[in-house]
């Protein structure tokens, strides 16, 4: 779709690069009519090169606001929006086995993928998440679902050793995940990674198969990797090794790696990491949720492993927020490292942006504002009471705002959020599926005090 | 003043007592005129009591709205508002040392308190805080900003055996803390505690003089209490015993004592403060920012502690927000215990509320939604994407809200935030205060880049 190409401006412009945050003050973003970034610098500067050119285009001026990349939520399943709040303040086991497997079990189905998707990319957009990496059954669904609300996906189709009501064995989940990407491959909104479950839910046979096809289809690998304490003793006990000296030796660890959880890595399997230039998706609130632990970001960091962030799913979290995942990510990594310069602003900052883009493998489409890669911004305000005063306005995106001083979000060019309300076709799609959401919701209500 | 009673119903009505936290759907406070609240129950059962009495009443309906008890931020620096940022990622001795002190020593006077309190106030308001315990210099000033803004303020008169800018002993602080304390007697929104600022900065002869004049005045004693791991250790070296066993032994420790972080408790020291039914305000947001450690707030919690939830300052912080250290008790709790059960949302939902009241004194006040009781009340919208769909209110109270859910507030039957807008007269003191705020800042500017 070729739109009027487009200067926006605010008065802070930041963004990540590999060598650090940058921040342009009285900031500008040139965007083409096809939705890329042609330029970026002062707004004075681009509006003279504009002026000069002659080249028709709207201008968008944020005034008091940062502009900034769109976050990545780098770790999610989406549709999981639907359980919500449905299981808290449980022991991990209790809470997988009694209550969120019997509800997949009995409810999830294209429908549920696909309004559970929708109200979960309403909540990412609104909020200033313009890309995520999900993990999830019934892709189709999924992608469907998030382009009918406009946002940048990444869909990790789901491979598992055990049947589901979505597949039965390896081969189903491969061939089924893999119809999906043919079907949606033209799409410049989405991509399609390989999601084997985890290590301890997947046989090295089936790691074998999926290594061939991520090098033959350059496909990244994402599977949760060492996300509690127990899954690494019960590993050690099956297989003589952790899981991550296990991945390498079955050649899966690649930079296209892309491990999520990571909380308990230990000194080796932080260099093996390290070693294979792979990436790994911190999720704080999850991990603090099911009492899993403190992910080591800070050693991660010093040891040069790729970070991004993630919300993981809502029925651990309860919010898809990559404002509330940065600033856990720099508070937590100051108590787990015992030192307050652990992990700062502009670190949490980078891992859900550029980070985010890179362990993706997307970082030639988005992640930060840089010429030749798709408008995917966020305007962030900065006139409430909570951000006043502002002193370092990276500071305020980590420490002070929250998703609610998102103002207008942008992905590919194509301005999906204006004055904290989602775009119209978006909003009648989401409008349209909430009576099926409401009916889920009545049927999750009916689950919820079954003894499983 | 005296203003027409309310009768104000909402989809749920949610509270803590001691026996735990109750929900009423379709419920519904009747506030008369003086502000207190007359009765609590179904919407029914008080729109047909009122009906029959023929009294005159308002009628607000919230709608599919969550109303509960205003929150309490039961330890903050309201002024330091002001230095919102100006000190990030740093160590607690570097921050102290080079930022804060040299920044306060600079800055800190009658119109810094002033203004710096009116815009916490104005945050904490429209973020569903109607009480908070301060502890800061200049509380005349404070005083007058929190009735400014229709705030209730708890004032620990800050006390030192080191001279300030504001006194130059502790005689001096006492006769000037005494003194505002008599100025605002009158208050309705106002109280005062003794703020001995902590055990290291105040020896046993000032103690002393402090536990005479709460006795003799029935105040709050509030002091910083084993924040860091550094200072008990240092109080060993100095004193033989860790600072609570201490406290212990002059006699501070009682129900009307309040100790603030509590990061650093052993056994002991819990079973010291739980025999004493002392109350600990637990500041995790702070704790994780510079790096002091996780509380132990489960032990506190089964040990019979009474638990409330700070904010601490704004300069270590970065958020005067109680929905995000609720949020934080809870899931903290979790790894800190090794135990997803360890801390559940009602929990962290009496503690910002009914624990709050309890530990400043004032449970009779304020803290519940319970006949009697002044009407210190807030409501919570649940119509927005991240907030569907709804299983429980509670935990979505605290695990999915922020601070923007937020749309009504009262404050003893005043209704100081609609529709999420500040009451008038509020706005305009904000407003008339924002040059001043904007003055302090320039010159924050200039000192956060000198080497102290």
């Amino acid at each position: 779709m070729q739109r009027s190409a487009q200067l926006i401006t605010a008065q802070w412009l930041i963004t990540a690069h590999e060598s650090g945050v940058q921040t342009i003050e009285s900031g500008a973003v040139h965007v083409d009519g096809a939705g890329h970034i042609v330029a970026v610098g002062t707004a004075t500067e681009l509006r003279s090169a504009l002026d000069r050119s002659g080249a028709a285009h709207t201008v968008v001026d944020l005034g008091a606001s940062i502009l900034m990349p769109g976050l990545i939520n780098a770790h999610t399943h989406a549709a999981m929006s639907l359980l919500r709040g449905a299981a808290d303040d449980m022991a991990l086991s209790d809470w997988l086995q009694k209550r969120i497997w019997p509800m997949e079990a009995a409810l999830v189905d294209e429908s549920f993928v696909l309004v559970g998707t929708q109200l979960a990319a309403a909540e990412m957009l609104l909020g200033g998440t313009t890309t995520c990496a999900d993990m999830y059954f019934y892709p189709k669904s999924a992608a469907n679902a998030f382009l009918s609300m406009g946002m940048r996906a990444q869909l990790a189709l789901p491979i598992l050793d055990f049947p589901t009501r979505y597949a039965a064995d390896p081969d189903a989940y491969l061939a089924l995940g893999l119809e999906a990407r043919d079907e949606f491959k033209g799409e410049a909104l989405l991509s399609f990674a390989l999601g084997p479950h985890a290590p301890y839910t997947v046989g090295d046979a089936t790691f074998a198969r999926i290594n061939a096809y991520a090098a033959e289809l350059g496909m990244v690998v994402h599977t949760h990797l060492q996300e509690t304490a127990q899954e690494v003793v019960d590993a050690v006990a099956k297989n003589g090794v952790r899981p991550t000296e296990r991945l390498q030796k079955l050649g899966t660890l690649s930079p296209d790696f892309l491990g999520a959880h990571g909380v308990h890595l230990n000194d080796a399997d932080i260099a093996l990491l390290a070693q294979n230039n792979a990436s790994i998706v911190h999720c704080p609130s999850s991990n603090l949720k099911l009492a899993s632990g403190i992910a080591p970001v800070s050693a991660m960091l010093k040891a040069g492993i790729n970070v991004a962030l993630g919300t993981d799913g809502a029925a651990s979290n309860n919010r898809l927020d990559l404002f509330e995942e940065m600033r856990l990510m720099a508070l937590l990594a100051k108590v787990k490292a015992n030192n307050a310069t652990a992990v700062t602003a502009a670190q949490a900052f980078a891992a859900a942006t550029l980070g985010g883009a890179r362990a993706l493998g997307l970082s030639d489409t988005t992640g930060s504002i840089a010429p030749g890669k798709a408008a995917d911004l966020v305007a962030v305000a900065t006139s409430r009471v909570g951000m006043t005063p502002l002193y370092d306005p990276v500071s305020h995106l980590v420490y002070a705002a929250t998703r609610d001083d998102v103002t207008d979000v942008w992905v590919g060019g194509d301005r999906r959020v204006t004055n904290r309300v989602l775009a119209a076709n978006a909003d009648r799609a989401l409008n349209d599926s909430m009576p099926a959401v409401n009916a889920f919701a009545t049927r999750v209500r009916a689950l919820q005090h079954v003894d499983a």
